[in-house]
């Protein structure tokens, strides 16, 4: 009679190495083994270590910063399976809440070393540095940036499910192609498959082995499912449309942020914790928000790969928007100068995460006198023309 | 006893063309003869022609959006003389009110043919469109977009003061040699100098043919006035920080828009319209809102000027954001790692201003235990260090 | 092709006095001729005279407040037939702006003499005051209360159709019982029908004086239409519905004001002023606002004068809200608790129109995950049953 | 190095009865001992029990609320003793944080029947009835009100600092008058103190029955130190100024709600739950917020109780924020003035807690040019005058 306590779907150790636990994984790839089940309109929480897997410490050097081992980064809890879950369908997400762990109420912020790393400004500023956060309920503050004091929007950096085999392959060409079109530059502009580090949460050697071989690595998002998407409102309260693109649909979970600014610029730039978010795994209904959120990624409409460049991304997110408002009967330029002149939020979301910047739209959902929630069945309507 | 009415320092005619009317101007350029004065703390209405300077109508074709003479756009009421504005010093200004004319309730959102004026998609959507948007009060509702209605955000597209000579000098020097770099792609990257069409208000002859082969174009927005910046949320009720470059300060605005979206993506994309706004010249005061808003074009910080790249923009952005918080004892990395966690608003603002993108970040007050507001004097304080 | 300039359904002057206007009236009733005709659908503006009928200069003496001609009060502008309206019919208007009169840019705040008015403080404050408040664009400011400035969240304070015979014979013998029940005391406990200073539009001879003899007075807001209800957020974007009692509506608007904090507390406590309101007449239409608002009034259950009791008003605003919610199937328990436990908005709106306090709640539409907004059908649902 | 997990100041067990835990008490006396003390600036974490001590089931009857034994609820958590705290100071507390227990994901809502308890619409609805919420991260649902669900908006109802015996005093013989008054109603109108369950935290003897026979009960909220408030927005994040009346201030709190909607009508009307809340007490910084919230309650100025009169209440409120704008200079009625006109927040907190109404103003700090916010220290200025 009535619900019981909230299923945590997997717990994990801080004290242990995170490539030792079995419900991490550090790379995407299909072949990971499923880490637990989750059932249809399940609410579940899930633990997460910090992205770094606890190289961090909470002290005044920033030689862990400098020295971080960028191979061992980004475990992610998972993969799920979710019940029912096919290839081609949308799987709808709810964040209903994120905490940081009990027993470690702080968080850190980076920047790490032009050399070792890098980060948006790195022409400028070279050096590792790194400040420590203390959190108080839903305030923070730092004993390294005093006078500053504020409340957290705190959210995942990462969720996704995991790329079909034929995805991996677009990525793995796609971001092939960069690296050898970039060859001449001195900087890094993506990162291939590694077999160093990987870690394939259960799975073992020659399966691991492959994994390690083809898996993409976790820091850029990318178009097909979002991943490291680093948008400071997917907050609680958020509902998220993840494309499923193999059976059981393989969600993944990781990177929780205390808080984060737009871009999180300084690459380690959120305020980076472990903790424990709670989510739904659910069915669409009416009226959730005031915004649908588009996001938008360096690769452009022929499938290449540009190097962080915010106006592709921008570009990209723009004509998301656009196919998702022909459903209803409105033709490209109608919808091109409306997404113009109505009060769409343009935002930076990461321009880090190389080589891809993510960017997104919001589109304020009240402005139409229908419902135009992705919940709700679309019809096509007549919508005449715009002058031509 | 009491004010009066508010005084209009310039009215402007629908009627005749923009061209002949003497408080108009479409170049930047420090020797276009003073319009009028304001005084210092003065109120004044300043009416405004549309951008085209007429040349769109309300009509359901989109021949006039095709054939528009791109040459004789951007029409600005000014310059005026701010009482006791010198080089150097920050002219605050105050936007109060935002109003269409009272006898042309309508306005318009365009799409420019790829051959003359493109805009930020033109590649997947060559041809011109129209919209036609008609006002009630606050809300706009178009023929040529059914189902769409929505209060709008109502601002000016672009205001600013007088370019030096040497600032302006600066300008055409940098401009001048992206369009000699540029010279192999087969698009218009700038648009330099150029006598046809020029306006330059009540000057004539020589001056005029002066100012024709000097004056910068108003299209894109520049680091050093601001100018057409498209900043969707510089609505009512927000003050502006402008640098002063020349005596009286020049100061022109034009471009009235009755809403737009983040970006602004297809170049005539706002709702376009004539109109009248309500300025206040005045003293910084406590208070005046809960974010500060840098802008960043891109240009970089060699001077050295990139073809619409939003990452480069959005990089200058944070760097003006870091220079502002200096002022108060922080170091470069301790801000660097806050503008990077604290949530911080990154948003588009032009992209389609050849060669300027435009971006911002909103910098929240409230997250320090002191007042940073930019009225208030600055006082370096003991900051300590972030780990580094 | 194209809308024109927006029709003025009613235009007022603002030197010659109040009551030789034949489109203002300060009576309820029944049979005030039309002052005009408004189309279904149609927006068109309504000038207003402030409430005093310019009784109050812009000087810096509270003698006009003290002396005020309280029965030459509240003008309201109309009343106008609306097409098509009946009797049971509920009419929907769409403020769509408010704007202070071009050329008077300025409004009053007033206390009245304890003898000649009154307010909710009249016993700790019994003398007359005034203040003069000056308007730029969006903002107000007083040289009478220094250091004070902000933006009017300017609305009408009075606004609703004629009654019916029977409604206004209902208020006659419920405001007289009141009367009768505490002569007694020494104050001024409601307003009853008064033939002086009675203007009722167009009418003259023997229907004036009917209409002096049985008219209801304007002050107090009343449950059975709305009138002086002050509400401060019933600004600008908001939807009012408004029961018909009468044919053709008769809907009258007056009473603008510029602010007004809850409850307008010293009785002629909003920014008062002359001015002109958009309004449309309009068909529902989806996704209006987040909240929708009751009002409520100190008459009870059992239709019993109340004398200024928010406590009964928050009563009856609770009751409507829950007649509103059992069209959906819920029972009166539920719908009871739900209201205890949500987010619902309980306001103050006016606390000194003699003898009704009105209050508000604000129901959040987004708790359900159906539509419950009143432009859509009601289907009663099986809603089960709370424990019992 | 860092900080280490945040002290519990008080831990409670929903296991035992609530009225043999020392920590928990149901009174207030300035001389139940204290529980525990609390360092200046420190962030503690308090568990609190449910507001009726866990008398209510997760089930389907309401046969638990008819037959709640009124004289066992109310157990605050405390008092705590408040380091260098004095009399005739004001303490700060910040609410850094609310959430249920982790292991009772539940709360509920309840109606009294009108024989025992009643509640705000207990003559038309007079039976107990209860719904169950379930709780799923920030959102709840219910299944006794289906197609319901939302986001609570958090927070304790209770908090105080214990009266003096003074205080105390006061509220014995005001509140006694009343019933004495109105000893001819069938109506409770209020509670005097009471032997029968009284829980005096660790005292015992003829300490406990000192403290049961003098003790006031802590349904109502008082105006001397808060108490039972019921303020929904009182959330996460909020700074509470409290009057402290005895040495070490003797802190206590309690009645936590998941939820709550203006007024919490139906009494025992907030979504009730046992939980943590993590305080800070803590020294005024700049810029805490937006508005000044002043609380009143139906006790007047001549210290005379009302019985449940929200007029009354709104017209103390009213004073009190009066009172504190004094302070800057302003005379009394330019502040009246500028209360009718400024947008400031009137709400309704409890309307249920005999015998007093509390109701709230929140006063728009933005509106001034200088800072007035609570942490300031208040310099007179020449404020000139208002017409008179």
């Amino acid at each position: 009679m009535g619900k019981q306590e909230i299923r945590y779907a997997a717990k994990v150790s801080l004290k242990e190495p995170a490539n030792s636990q079995s419900n991490l994984h550090n790379r995407w790839h299909p072949d990971i083994p499923f880490a637990g089940t989750i059932k249809n309109e399940e609410v579940v929480k899930i633990e997460c270590v910090d992205w770094t897997g606890g190289q961090i410490g909470n002290n005044d050097s920033a030689d862990d910063m400098k020295n971080v081992d960028l191979t061992c980064v980004h475990y992610l809890t998972g993969p799920f399976e979710i019940e029912t879950a096919e290839p081609g369908d949308v799987l709808l997400v709810e964040i209903q809440d994120v905490q940081p762990m009990q027993d470690q109420p702080w968080g850190f912020t980076g920047v790490f070393d032009k050399k070792n790393g890098g980060g948006f400004l790195d022409e400028i500023y070279p050096n590792a540095a790194k400040a420590i956060w203390d959190f108080e309920g839903i305030f923070c503050s730092s004993r390294h940036i005093p006078h500053v004091r504020f409340p957290g929007l705190i959210h995942p950096g990462i969720l996704g499910c995991a790329p079909s085999a034929e995805v991996l392959e677009t990525w793995n060409k796609r971001e092939g192609e960069l690296i050898t079109e970039c060859a001449h530059m001195d900087r890094v502009v993506a990162l291939p498959p590694l077999l160093k580090s990987v870690h394939a949460g259960s799975a073992d050697g020659e399966l691991k082995e492959k994994i390690g071989n083809e898996g993409a690595r976790t820091i850029p998002g990318r178009p097909e499912h979002g991943g490291n998407c680093d948008i400071k409102n997917l907050s609680r309260g958020s509902k998220v449309y993840l494309p499923v693109h193999v059976k059981g649909a393989k969600f993944s979970v990781g990177d929780l942020h205390f808080s984060q600014g737009d871009g999180e610029i300084s690459f380690c730039g959120a305020i980076e914790m472990p903790g424990v978010i709670t989510l739904k795994f659910t069915e669409p209904s009416f009226g959730p928000g005031r915004y649908i959120y588009f996001e938008g990624f360096s690769v452009d409409e022929h499938g290449k790969q540009h190097y962080m460049d915010a106006t592709v991304a921008y570009r990209q997110t723009t004509l998301r928007c656009i196919e998702y408002l022909k459903r209803y009967g409105y033709d490209d330029y109608q919808i091109y100068l409306l997404l113009s002149c109505a009060p769409v939020q343009g935002h930076f979301a990461g321009v880090v995460d190389i080589p891809n910047a993510c960017t997104t739209m919001g589109l304020p959902i009240d402005i139409f006198d229908f419902d135009i929630s992705p919940g709700t069945p679309a019809k096509k309507m007549d919508m005449g023309s715009c002058a031509k």
